[in-house]
């Protein structure tokens, strides 16, 4: 068994990541911290009565070196840099569920802060499989992707070499309200979201350079992309519709069946996906269409799951010499 | 038209005031405030853009006492007294929303704080119309019902002289959210409602006292309420259930028919109610059932409305002597 | 007081029509027909109980012309035609809910079915106000919009001067399930829809031709419109997300105050829509942003109130020569 | 591996009976079936592309039995019995879902219909582990408990000896929407059930003589049971509340926690349970109250799994000789 930590265990993804990581049988769950500190696992989530029970720690680098060989961090932007550094200067593998890691520099501090740990930044692996599978698993510190990026890169990677990028691509997407995080705010509360729906940070919101970046660095082609995303009246699940000009005709659902084929974690369905046949797995789910030259593109994942807490675990597992489908959850919160 | 006010506007209450007096005919919405004030009435709700716009003030006895005859108060509990003092003592007319003036002496005294302004809850005027009507006419201080004791009396009323007050009365009810509040916490927060029901506070609701209360002032009798609340995944809407011995059989539905025939804002079903039929409205549904000697009770209403707003609204039409059902919303929002 | 008539009234439409006709002060709701007709209105709507009350009859266009000067109809696409002819030779002013009048007969065909009524069709008046107020007054026949492309429209008609044509217009829509209608299907089968949301008829959606004939009708513009609906899990309510390449760069919430600066029903908002806002209501919100070229415009109507019934009740208002607004819904199903 | 067949594999119960099935350790999914047959298991159920694919067959007794050596049916009721009568003669084990052998057959006939094989029902074993584990361990036949029955059972046996039998026990039962199956009806159209919550079958539920009969087995005491079960805007999840009055003052935590010492699968909660913790779960957990002599119950199960499906895996496990939780879902649906 390895022994595994989980730094930011009070959120939704720290949730995720305790319910795969308690089931998992390689990684042994050893260390699990929150801010405070201070309390049972089960008196912060309930549902894990019976099932597992640890102390929860305030988090402490030393501690999760003393007894981890690595760390998840569910901890937020421009917070999880820090103990980042900390860790990886101790020896943890680590794998940073914020977005402190993920891009080039430059992109970073256009639109977050400036960067205090450039020299781990330099060697940091974008966590998405299907894109970067050898490089995860030779790296110490792996960046797990956004929710809405890793539906939208997913989505639009096959079609990149057909996409005229002379014109915008365009992606609506729609998210469950676990996307907002545990805060309650006004948009977060029952009220104010059930029985509605809107959009928020239109051409604005930071997953927009995240998705730009991963597509140049794969197709060389630096597409417009304007994202625009909305949250929605459910508890999980993100949806993407994506718009784009293509510069020759295609048959989409053969060039994602081709692209995809070797690839367990994506499927292809043959019409529009929804949110409820991934939602609790690993699996992004994408269809496409077109229509002359307009491309259409709509994948979901579960961004609490895919989009965050069991890609964490398969790129962990990818690390650690694993199996990358150890222990990640395949079976869906359905009906 | 007269001139009347809304204190405490920025919450669901304070809002569903403000929908139903910018549409009374003979109601002038002439001094809006919050505890903070200081901005625009479309600002606090953005859905009253192009149908009314005014100033929000920070509340203040003098102004009010200035332009209006009478008073809204939305306040919270505890905090309402001082409020209600002062504008009694300038001479204006209150419809008090909270539980302040509710109640006897003792009982607030038991299950609030020490009560700092008695003279004016001596002659408050418990505001439900079908109890109370010609003392509301003539009073100067009508203190509005909480939501759960309207639908909970109402429905029990008809049938007090039959039910056996040697055994219990146990009252299962369920709320939407609203019903909590507009303050973002744990479990007002979507993803912990959503798909979701608890109970809280079973046997301990302040709202059970006010029903014992009630019930005993109209028939005499000292039933021994057990009150179980419970939250569901609904914006708006409340359901009692309410399980009682009886002393004889009955037709209920004959007994709930005849109790009710002059009265325009409680309709009685022959089959369950829900909570949708009189969404938006100051209905109170109603049906009940009984097997031998147990009684079976089912009422709904609209939290914030009959439950709160709306009966309040007919509660000041009665105290400026005009019809009770001017203004009041009697359209169900359905589908 | 003019008499009118609802035909179809057991649908979701058909009930939000009664609800405005039992409460508008010049029409008196004088015949109700669904196919089968022989019930009691209360008994196929049981939220008007106490409101409203008459006999549902089977649908008979001698009994409406009988009665009636004026009849709304809520049938299904293709029946409502044999229906509209009746009524027309009988003298009755009809505004209809279906798609059967709403477009040029070469399109209609091209999506439905061979026309039988191509003379009333030719004089048939497309019903959305803020395009064709004055042709509304003089008609016989009102063709209702569909709810997607009274959004849509209202959303872009004030661009359409700057938006580029040599690019397509990509629409995202969101419903809720009311839109799928009452039937009970796989996709409006509570368990199916809630806690999901996806696509339909990607590109394939008959509201799409409408969108484009009426903008090219208005604009001269042949726009290559490019629609995908989407069910969302709520109750009512509509999002048009609509994106688009711009020849020149403009300030668009200055272009749309300026278009709609006269219009009672369309709110310009300065930050993204939500569908609460004007739930229930016959407003119509938009809201619109640009970046460089690209422009995002995005708009929000109650798909069963000013997507269908509020806004057939204003066309009647203003074919019957009273004020648009009368009896009109405004107060929306906030919070 | 043991070969098990799910006959009525398209319901929701049959879904989640192929979920568990299809990563059980220790049962192989030989056999699926539905009434009508012919297609493959990822056209029924898409959620489990990529997971699991078989053919899905016309239900033929004799070819379950010559592949597998234990049938899970998913039948309605009054179907299931002749479809059991069948396998059981062909020598295959059974775990009915169905209540056609849940009850003696008195209390089945007074409640559905005549049974046509009260052979196998003499010796049908009650499928609640928590009961009768030593005997469904050697049974051929179980009858799998009802969904409310289960937590209502569970909830109320470690009281029986202390609750006065004199007294009506109430029991307000909420259930989630998959409660009321697949089929689309009136009620579970989402229009109908969103933002809504009613009552249905007041004291007329088949579970109430199941519940009844269970207790009575099991303390000798014939308890008046009064069922109110009610429908809420959920997709899974079903809670209990269950009324009674004590012969004597008792900490209920203490006998819960004392009664269930030994049993995995239930949980006591000091405080009131929600249906999310155990929602996806074999738990049942249960919370108690007593004030003076009156006690409230508050137990929880997800319908669909520990009311149904994973309770008759378990069920099987011990039919089959394996430890009771192989293969049996623990971890949470939530946040």
């Amino acid at each position: 068994m390895i022994n595994v930590a989980v730094i930011g265990a009070s959120g939704y993804t720290g949730l995720e990541l305790v319910k795969i990581l308690a089931g998992h049988p390689r990684f042994e769950l050893a260390y699990v911290a929150t801010s405070e500190g201070g309390m049972r696992l089960t008196e912060l989530h309930p549902a894990m009565q019976g099932i597992f029970e640890c102390d929860v720690h305030k988090a402490d680098a030393a501690a999760v070196a003393a007894s981890c060989e690595l760390a998840f961090l569910a901890l937020p932007h421009m917070t999880a840099m820090g103990f980042v550094k900390e860790l990886m200067a101790l020896g943890v593998k680590v794998v940073d569920l914020s977005a402190d890691y993920r891009l080039k520099r430059e992109t970073y501090e256009a639109h977050y802060v400036p960067h205090i740990d450039p020299e781990n930044l330099e060697h940091a692996v974008y966590g998405l499989p299907e894109l970067n599978r050898e490089a995860i698993r030779s790296a110490r510190l792996v960046a797990n992707p956004g929710c809405y990026p890793t539906a939208s890169i997913l989505g639009l990677l096959p079609f990149t070499k057909y996409i005229d990028e002379d014109f915008p691509v365009f992606i609506d997407a729609k998210s469950g309200v676990s996307g907002a995080g545990k805060k309650c705010t006004t948009s977060t509360h029952f009220v104010s979201i059930n029985e509605n729906i809107f959009a928020y940070k239109p051409f604005e919101h930071r997953h927009e350079p995240e998705i730009r970046e991963k597509l140049l660095l794969d197709s060389g082609k630096d597409f417009d992309i304007n994202f625009v995303p909305h949250l929605i009246p459910a508890t999980r699940g993100e949806l993407i519709d994506a718009y784009a000009l293509l510069k020759e005709e295609i048959d989409p659902i053969a060039v994602l069946k081709a692209y995809y084929a070797d690839e367990p974690f994506v499927r292809i369905f043959e019409n529009p996906v929804d949110i409820k046949a991934c939602s609790g797995t690993n699996f992004c789910d994408i269809y496409a269409k077109v229509r002359g030259k307009k491309l259409y593109v709509n994948s979901s994942v579960d961004n609490i799951v895919r989009g965050s807490s069991s890609q964490a675990v398969a790129n962990a597992n990818l690390m650690m010499g694993l199996e990358e489908n150890t222990g990640i959850p395949i079976i869906a919160y359905v009906p």
